[in-house]
């Protein structure tokens, strides 16, 4: 087999069989096959795409290709949940604990953060002694224990999806529906989930803006959950403006603290519930979606959810009181409010604009090596349909540089105004199951 | 300026600058920028195309990318002709003396053969003593005492399209028309030519099978020569068969001397006169075609013609000898007879096969290692529209093995039947100026 009859037959628009995806991806992972070969056959599946079925071989030798997480010895119904990622987004510290709540057993393994939206990991170590380097065994025993447990991903997992990931991202090739899709479900996959509620997000802040593309990531994962006998639900939500009124590491855990307490926070809770009980029934603790909704939403209001959470918390090292006394969490040393220099209403908030601001001001990393400030982030004053007047805040930047000029004009930049009301912002777009 | 940039551009169908093809071309040159981004580059013209413009510029970098012959030391008006590659096309040796008889310089650059179609330099090299390798001095002393000389490619002329073209050679992106066009192209005016004749071949034994494919390539290399202010004219000819009847060194060498004896041999006689009319022409030695085809063809039987060639193969040291008595020429060891097994006509004659049967004889180099063997090859004794008797000769391998079983079945295969007579094949199908 030659590697050039491989990117002739992709670039003449046909399908790859099993063993050829099987000899680019081996061939690829040990050397044998050079990048400027890999480029090439990228490119052509770029413009001639591939088969459901072969989006599904490629995804499982990308999981054949390195280690895979064994967690058979957990009991009961496992599920997971994946975001395509989003701002604001601290909807794994609610779903996680409410779904734990009822007693379905969640096993999250995340990463961290990079770009315009924060990591799991970083904003969970904004609670002081929090311990995401759990060995295998304490991950499992934590998660039979108190049904969670959030580890950082370790062992090489995936390693052809982590190479075809570095060689897409400076070859322009990252923008294809398959080749995305096989590089969320093969780093899923190999991480042992067999049940996966995907939140696929949609909109300005998110990786894919147009609904139809999200629409079709996400039927494209689906399908290869069903290829390869997984268990998939896809909730296409909004990501428009960010979720919730904080972005930051400790301001988004002290929001999800809130809504675990009981809060109402709309669209934060709308999503949480919505993923939650998705996951419920999936690991078969209710018959249906209706029935799940109702109990999860419950276990918000009498505060059994908040406790999932901290004994969580509590189980990883972290201290507790940070949680029950939320203004002990880390704090920046300034809080700069930014003013509407306009009467109206807000129309829309550029997500993206609003994690940039974030990450300017420390919140998260520009390259891999920079450190994260748990305390800064930015407090929303105002979301899309509310009115604004003139001097009105419609944002606070917390920050630790008492003039952080360029975060203030991206936040600022981030909001747009109109003279009438805007037509509602949506949640949920779309559920695929 | 971002490679990626440059490939995300190019892969959402825009045009490149100019600018940015220089960045690319100096920055692939010289190894800024590595392979597996010039080839998702190279996949994404592949399947998006290049402008006109695009195309002229990307010919004009790979020029600047290395070394160009000044041939300005020349007197009068110097034309070149390139053939895109056939099998028995050796009518450079008939139209080079040709139009040096009609007192226009012909200063020639050639490389030598790789696969089916045989080098120029190889079969003048059948002549004994016939030396291609003159300093830059000689070469341009020659073309001014004798109008014509052949030389060897020196120099590192077009360095950018030798690295493009290895690459492109082992990612599946050699046959785009533009690449193709400019990779031409950027050869021969690195070698310093203002105009320029292009023999297109169409057909089974050409790279372009189809006149569609031929004709686009045609007026892509005429679009680049206009952009760049260069004359192209472009002749569209048949591959549909070998030219004339001989294939391989010594016996190209012999057809080709034959015919500037006088000798009738339509199909080469004609594509020859064709593009030395045009040759002359473009140099101001005619005022029009008609004129110069009328004076051409008279010099083809006065002699002046061979006359010519004598002097040039002198002047470069070959025994004159070996082309005034053709017998001397190298000959092979035996001479196999190929017999038909039908009776009817000959309806077509691939070309790719014959050329094939030749290599395998030692006529042709499979890798650039090979040493060419100058008495052997290939005479057809039919041609397309031929009638045939069964066990009548269709071909002789001219060998020095007595049995070359393979090279006798790739002939033999070469050769198609009909019961009637096929419609007479065409020898030049357009001509763009």
């Amino acid at each position: 087999m030659r590697m050039v009859d491989l990117i002739q037959k992709k670039r003449n628009g046909k399908a790859l069989t099993s063993e050829e995806i099987q000899f680019f991806v081996d061939g690829y992972t040990n050397g044998d096959i050079p990048d400027y070969q890999a480029s090439a056959l990228l490119m052509a599946i770029y413009f001639k795409g591939m088969t459901s079925e072969e989006t599904a071989i490629l995804t499982q030798a990308m999981v054949d290709s390195g280690e895979t997480i064994d967690l058979s010895q957990i009991k009961g119904n496992i599920v997971d949940k994946h975001s395509t990622g989003g701002v604001g987004d601290k909807t794994t510290f609610i779903i996680g604990p409410l779904v734990a709540s009822v007693g379905v057993p969640v096993a999250k393994m995340s990463g961290r953060g990079l770009g315009h939206t924060g990591g799991t990991l970083d904003k969970l170590e904004a609670i002081e002694g929090f311990n995401a380097s759990l060995s295998k065994e304490q991950f499992i025993q934590n998660v039979n224990i108190y049904k969670l447990a959030v580890a950082g991903q370790t062992g090489n997992l995936a390693p052809a999806d982590k190479k075809l990931y570095s060689l897409r991202d400076v070859t322009a090739t990252v923008d294809s529906i398959p080749l995305i899709a096989s590089s969320i479900m093969s780093k899923k996959l190999a991480c042992g989930a067999d049940n996966i509620v995907l939140d696929v997000k949609t909109g300005s802040g998110a990786f894919m803006k147009s609904l139809e593309e999200s629409e079709a990531l996400a039927n494209e994962m689906a399908a290869i959950g069903k290829n390869l006998g997984k268990k998939i639900v896809a909730v296409i939500s909004d990501m428009n403006q960010p979720l919730g009124y904080e972005v930051g590491n400790a301001n988004e855990i002290k929001e999800a603290a809130e809504i675990l307490k009981g809060k109402r926070v709309e669209d934060l809770r709308i999503l949480s519930l919505e993923i939650a009980s998705h996951m419920a029934v999936m690991a078969g603790a209710y018959s249906n979606y209706r029935r799940a909704y109702h109990e999860l939403e419950k276990n918000l209001e009498n505060g059994r959810a908040f406790l999932a959470f901290k004994s969580f918390i509590e189980a990883q090292g972290g201290n507790v009181e940070r949680i029950e006394n939320l203004h002990t969490l880390p704090n920046a040393k300034y809080h700069i409010e930014v003013k509407s220099d306009k009467n109206g209403y807000v129309s829309a908030i550029d997500a993206e604009s609003i994690g940039l601001a974030a990450m300017l001001l420390g919140a998260g990393r520009a390259t891999k090596e920079d450190e994260i400030n748990h305390g800064v982030g930015i407090t929303l004053k105002k979301k899309t349909g509310d009115k604004v007047t003139m001097d009105e805040t419609i944002c606070i930047l917390h920050s630790d540089d008492e003039t952080p000029e360029e975060a203030i004009k991206k936040a600022a930049g981030a909001f747009c105004f109109s003279n009438q009301p805007p037509s509602p912002a949506k949640v949920i777009h779309k559920v695929i199951t």
